[in-house]
């Protein structure tokens, strides 16, 4: 492993990285063709917060926080930290005081595959954090990782100044030379979906918006009256 | 597997219905001798909602939510969708759109063995939704499944009409055939509850309400006076 | 195994247990090196509860919560139940009843390696759970177990009169023995994290404030401007 | 629930049990149109066993094992344990004592969704075992269940003399009316695919022999000469 | 925690400690009352291994095996190594450099709540480990923790110098006070056990020999004699 | 994503691949740092296989297998598929007819984040496997994905030609770029490592042959001569 920590990354342009955060993650994950996902057991330590920002990666070992502190210092505001470790563990990296200093530095929040703690006061302070748990188990300073190195989080390949999108749904990165395209479709998506929403709240059905009824009966649907019907049916 | 679509079932009454609602899973599961509960993993994405209704099964296969959008035109107010799937899934099947277009139609809630996305969507929409986990991978609409024939979801039997109950402490499933003399059984049940929660309120011990005093002393439990005791004790 | 129930037990004093509460589980952790806690698994049935207390320590067999009821009678107001159980189990060994009778006698919170019930009901009563997840499954009432004995509780050891101290971070064990010199060093910690908490909300950073950077340096850390380099760099 | 024991169960003829064995579980599963698998979780307790039967279901509560001897004198040789909980329970229901038992009985094998012990033991008589899991942790005999009625075992529902396979692949199960039917198919099936494995074996390719490469290129699919044409590739 | 390693410790009588590695797991946590297993999740890393000694127990934190080293030196032979660690941990602990070296000082096997690696070479070498899982990831050797000091390993309280069995079944401890009356407890329980084996193995039924029919009848278990009773009978 | 297929890819040299191999999972993964594990999670459906390869990497969609198809051709024997899923599935993607075609066409093994089916037989074939689990759920062949694109698979990044290690111990990548080196230092740590290997087997402590025991003394550890000692003792 390349013990460095890589000082300027490029990031998207602020309004694109915002406007992806509107569309959430849902959405994004659909427009650039359902990839980038993290795996769904990162999970937020509170509802309700969706953030969007500019990935600054950070590899960890198992049971050591140093590199974060390292990161810290190379965030701009509107940066999101993403902490991949070498290894699979569950201590509680993150706490309060990691947290009033990535909020007196403009960071929106904090993607961890590993446990984070004092999740009450990261809550009260507003600092949202998507993390594999939760652990008191505090961890050392003793070891070099990375920061701003392509990292794989959650199952995810992660690349620094790539954007990230999260909310209740999860987490999701969009490659940084993707966000324009991406944020593109994501808005003709939403502006279909919204559509197709009030119809939907009007009492229509998916199987006539879609015009689903013809493929189903290809494929070979059945309907039948009722129970009685069913058990005599020899599919 | 037999690709159909049974579109009319027996429904219990409504007042057996919301009645057993009234009593909710843990009530009603005791009241009909300790079965019918789905799986502990099956829990709700957002909490404090209690729904009973009649159920509407769907059978589908892993990734594939075209039968839900079958099933919702057979739902009538009051039903409840019951998902389950031919194997192990955990994308999300299901969103706000689908949810808009099921609080159209009178749907109370959800309950599938599998994951849903949209979730702080479907918090605001007030549509209640006990899933297996939380994903923002969507599915496809390719393989013919079923809507209302007999499923396994969540290792418990579920047939069309059933009632199903759902609240903070899981899913229980009531056979159409006993739900009332489910319903009885647990109105007789909360009343004896209610009077015991009152003495048990003002300080009365479960041992002296329930007698347990003398079954203990006959089981061959022995009271020690303190820690010293209990180290010279030879059991 | 011994079918007891001792009577009395030894406790820290109340100003020691209220103020290890009031610095919180991941504190405390840290105040006492770093031991303690339960594994992660165990978590709060509902948020943003803190408590601590003497441990009242029970443990009972699979699906059997017959020594609950025992254990109650043997509390004081202050008091904690810790229920450890003889072999895995996820029955719902704790719901609504058994809350009323233990607000009644002051006890303060239920740690339990098993399921619970009624989840809403303890919410809306103010009693707070932290537990191995929330099942209806019902007990019985058929077999001796002990109160009041050295216990195992999701990987910790508990013995009766141990300080317990919960929160959304999840539950430490402090040893009676160590109860004060936990908490004055706990105090102590806490001291220095104010102060650090303050220079860090200005912006100071963490690597400034705990002298990080020759340590750093020291271990081999390279700070590369930007990507190019980095690509480059052959560590 | 009903605590009954049916002491007479309608079993498939024998050839047609023996005959789904011989083709193995993934090749029933796909006879019968993909369902009817249990879980995967459960696993057999020692390899290479292979065991066709018809279906003693046997429901049992969460540590009690006294309805296994009950089925034990129902059993005729051929049968299969099949043998659910009420609620999820890890204990060790099944050793060697009531392995001799079964094997005098001419029993064939136990699928289990719970724990066993005796692991070793059981692999030296011969006795295969499937579970989810193995322990040591003893049961009681005390809760009535009940045999030979219809369970919902490891997310698969089983009627008494429904037929099961299990292998090395897990576990599948075939309704007794679907018995001949499914059989008829797995050997048109099974005689396919050896036609297809000896062409597979001698390098022909499945894009050949199952005419994909059309198909793919319809979808899709566009051939890139090697990495540098795809770092240039804009799909 | 006290960093400390205590060179001599207590050990039961040989004859004893063989005598209960002859009893094997599941027969011993009977004798002694159905307590001191390890959690399931402990499992042997090759099948067929039984070994019964002396536990000197191991306090790593997580990622560190420093402690292992120290302890192998205080060793006696007949001795078994019993690592826990502070914190839950998956890295590999132990490979095939330890083990020669634990082979050389005549130490008997490995239990550990974590992970090991050169798990082929372990078993070519024929030293038996139970872990938690396999991982090749290694360890530092920077953080003291402490040797033949109570620890809690997978759940269990272990004691230097208390008996450890361990096979297919899994791992369970005898506290050194309780050996001797445990393992007459458990050549009792082993006799009666071969004299029920030789009665099931001939075919007698457990219903007979424990008497059981009369008990059935009492609880309320009802026979019926075939499908058709049973859809008939109202329970 | 891009649905592409990268007919040629770079390899590595045969001799260093293949002493990549020699050297095992451990070795590897330490000669280069200790990076490059897949997640603990991907098991060897048999064991005592060792392979060693250069990937071709397939991307495939929960459920569907086609890629696989697609990928067989584009591989030179000496090759390994490792095949990763745009999201989380457990079906069984390979069975014995890609096996054979496998075999056929000198294909060393596969590594997939996902099920496989057939294992008994895959075993009998000698054509070794790590898998996430074993399913018999059959897949479709229905949505493109990708071959020899880089993925991740099981958390671990892969690009098309990097070099596979995969033993009992698990998998293990090496870039292409770093394999050479990679090679360089495994050897010389073998060779340490025999040496340190034999004075362990001589009986020689670790403790001894790596100098730990001032360094022990410096970090703080105390040694105590008993029990007694220790409970005297105040660290």
């Amino acid at each position: 492993m390349k013990t460095v920590a890589v000082k300027n990354i490029e990031r998207a342009e602020k309004s694109i990285v915002e406007g992806l955060g509107t569309l959430g993650v849902a959405t994004v994950h659909e427009a650039q063709g359902r990839i980038g996902l993290l795996k769904p057991y990162i999970r937020p330590i509170y509802r309700h917060s969706r953030i969007s920002g500019s990935a600054v990666t950070v590899l960890v070992h198992p049971g050591d926080n140093w590199m974060i502190h390292v990161a810290v210092e190379l965030c701009l505001p509107g940066d999101i930290l993403v902490v991949a470790s070498s290894a699979e563990t569950d201590s509680g990296f993150f706490g309060d005081l990691l947290a009033e200093s990535c909020k007196a530095h403009g960071i929106l929040g904090l993607i961890i595959d590993a446990g984070v703690r004092d999740t009450h006061q990261l809550e009260e302070l507003g600092f949202p954090v998507w993390s594999k748990g939760v652990s008191s188990q505090g961890t050392v300073k003793a070891a070099l990782g990375a920061v701003n190195v392509p990292v794989v989080c959650a199952g995810q390949y992660v690349g620094p100044g790539d954007i990230v999108v999260a909310d209740d749904d999860g987490v999701v990165i969009v490659e940084r030379s993707a966000a324009a395209k991406t944020l593109d479709a994501g808005i003709a998506r939403e502006k279909r979906e919204t559509a197709k929403r009030r119809r939907l709240a009007d009492g229509e059905l998916g199987l006539d918006i879609d015009s689903m009824r013809s493929r189903l009966k290809d494929s070979g649907l059945v309907y039948l009256e009722n129970q009685e019907e069913y058990s005599r049916f020899d599919g």
